[in-house]
């Protein structure tokens, strides 16, 4: 299956390796395909430049995100969440439609320094992946991955055997569904993937950010998560 | 100790209930005595009025606002989150100065249905400990216990051996090793006490209420908590 990542960043990459791994035509999407290539910036974290990260992942295709959007038979929205809907509208409504877009962006506010805030308008009474559900309608709409670092979606079993929480949301039981088959590929077991129901279940996992980052401001590591104890 | 309990509802009889068992005097504090003790209302979960919990929990002495906080040599607050401010004014800030305040309230919105919202002002760029912290100054406002079912609060060890996590956030280091060692007499180990450093952490802790008001929703129980797998 076609797979497009929209996001050429920390969680973008780290997808994009492991779909391919798992034997996926992935192409990542970029809003400007020739300056991504031309920069020899490294990133916020010290990571060498996309260029180079794209030379050792030879793999992974790079488009403009309307040129993605139309080559994934799935999207993956893994922009800045301040970013997300610009970048959608860009990659196409039309590229969009009939898909399912997994939104693994989260809306936070970094204006004000650490921790962020969660954007104006995109949380408490909305959030992103309402915003995106609203915004291109004829697209299904599928919350996830989005409470923990990048490290761990594609390798929960990093920690505590595996055995913590992925939260899910969505409209479409139909593409939630799906996108839980490809969750499991990803190593998360049925048991610890939680549906919150329909796509306002973002307002809650969303919510976990402003939480998640202090306790990763104490801890000094992204690798943990939550589990639920009954 | 003198222990006053800010608030009726099923989380301050709750705590009231356990301190007693733990030999502390405690006072609970409503907005009118004569007006709760007449009151033949079951409350929202059909649980007998006031008056009668309060008959089989002799030890509790029940005051206003005002005489509960005079009273007490440490403070619970538990009334209802949108009420908070304005029955804490009631206890009077003479009353609550040079104190320490345990705030587990919840600025939780229900005026559009289920499941609530944050109240608008209080959350996300504020919280209602913070609010409370801001509207007096010489009290010493510790946020704890408000990510949880009241029967968890007093009785960790209910569900997972007691191995989850309660956060702690407020600005005076005393008052937080004060409440810490309260926290430990009703079952919480160090351990499983997450300080999350000031009083700017309940931004974090009161917006997990939206993701834990979705899981209750799924899962029917207020019997589960969140463990911090790393």
């Amino acid at each position: 299956m076609k797979i497009a990542i929209i996001g050429t960043g920390a969680v973008g990459k780290t997808i994009a390796s492991k779909l391919v791994e798992l034997s996926y035509n992935v192409m990542i999407g970029t809003r400007n395909v020739s300056e991504k290539m031309a920069s020899t910036e490294k990133d916020l974290y010290g990571n060498p430049p996309f260029s180079e990260w794209l030379k050792s992942n030879s793999k992974v295709r790079l488009g403009s995100f309307a040129e993605a959007a139309a080559f994934g038979e799935l999207v993956v929205n893994a922009t800045n969440g301040g970013n997300s809907v610009t970048a959608l509208i860009h990659a196409g409504a039309k590229n969009l439609a009939g898909k399912v877009l997994i939104d693994i962006a989260n809306p936070l506010d970094f204006s004000n320094g650490m921790p962020p805030r969660l954007l104006p308008g995109l949380n408490n009474t909305n959030s992103l992946g309402e915003e995106i559900q609203k915004t291109f309608p004829e697209t299904m709409v599928v919350k996830t991955l989005n409470t923990m670092w990048c490290g761990l979606m594609i390798n929960p079993n990093l920690i505590g055997k595996g055995d913590h929480i992925n939260f899910i949301s969505g409209n479409s039981e139909e593409a939630k569904t799906r996108v839980k088959k490809l969750l499991n590929e990803l190593g998360w077991p049925d048991k610890n993937i939680f549906d919150l129901g329909d796509i306002t279940g973002a307002r809650g996992t969303e919510a976990l950010l402003p939480v998640w980052l202090r306790v990763n401001g104490v801890l000094k590591t992204g690798a943990f998560n939550f589990r639920i104890v009954r």
